[in-house]
């Protein structure tokens, strides 16, 4: 079952001055820096609030590393914006992907990738998914 | 005080068939439909989860009514996809628009204006939020 936004990704050129703008602009200051090499992608965490499932929601920053990463791509043709959203699940990912891959929607991995602050993920094809790019989350186990 | 993601506002073509997709493949069925004349859209709110301020968070579905409205204009140079996001305000909206302001970011409304269900609502300019529309709504009182 999915129990809540996890987060809106959001792809731009200088992780650092976006940051700057999102904790000076609004005041959200509870951030969590990563790599994730395989994606290729710096990001930062920003957490928003609480959720009503135990998690919470975050607004997502993300800067490619690499010019072939699929975001770098992304930034090219469309300039800084909304990359994708987020759901979270109450329960395994795949088990989830699995659902909704049986109601017809296709789903870009074979198996659930690792995500921020060590969660499961998986993503959903845009263009089943009325243009949204829509991606699964499970939270790490804490 | 921003204190929760209010919602993603997710521009479509058709939203009974966007409802029933979100409906469908992921089981939100907490709906309420609305129209507001002002903007020009017919739209869906569906709650995902309640946050840590007492407030929830939707994802918002919105399709105009009429070809001159911004969203619209938006959709046919775009396709369906996220249009926007909305923080939530603790406080007055407007309050929290000037504040902002304060910081050199452009508000698009002189004055709130009326969001889904009876809340206040005002945007900022997303050429000064590294791309993104971004909106602020102060939810009814109950």
């Amino acid at each position: 079952m999915l129990t809540r936004i996890d987060h809106i990704g959001i792809a731009c050129h200088d992780l650092e001055a976006t940051v700057e703008f999102y904790r000076k602009t609004y005041g959200f200051t509870d951030v969590h820096f990563e790599v994730n090499e395989e994606q290729g992608v710096r990001e930062a965490m920003l957490k928003i609030n609480a959720t009503g499932d135990g998690a919470a929601s975050f607004i997502q920053l993300i800067q490619p590393i690499r010019e072939d990463s699929t975001v770098a791509k992304w930034l090219a043709k469309n300039g800084e914006g909304v990359h994708h959203i987020a759901f979270g699940t109450d329960g395994d990912v795949q088990d989830e992907a699995d659902g909704i891959a049986g109601k017809g929607v296709r789903v870009l991995y074979d198996s659930p990738r690792r995500g921020s602050m060590g969660s499961r993920i998986t993503f959903l094809h845009p263009k089943d998914c009325h243009g949204v790019l829509t991606e699964l989350v499970q939270k790490a186990t804490t």
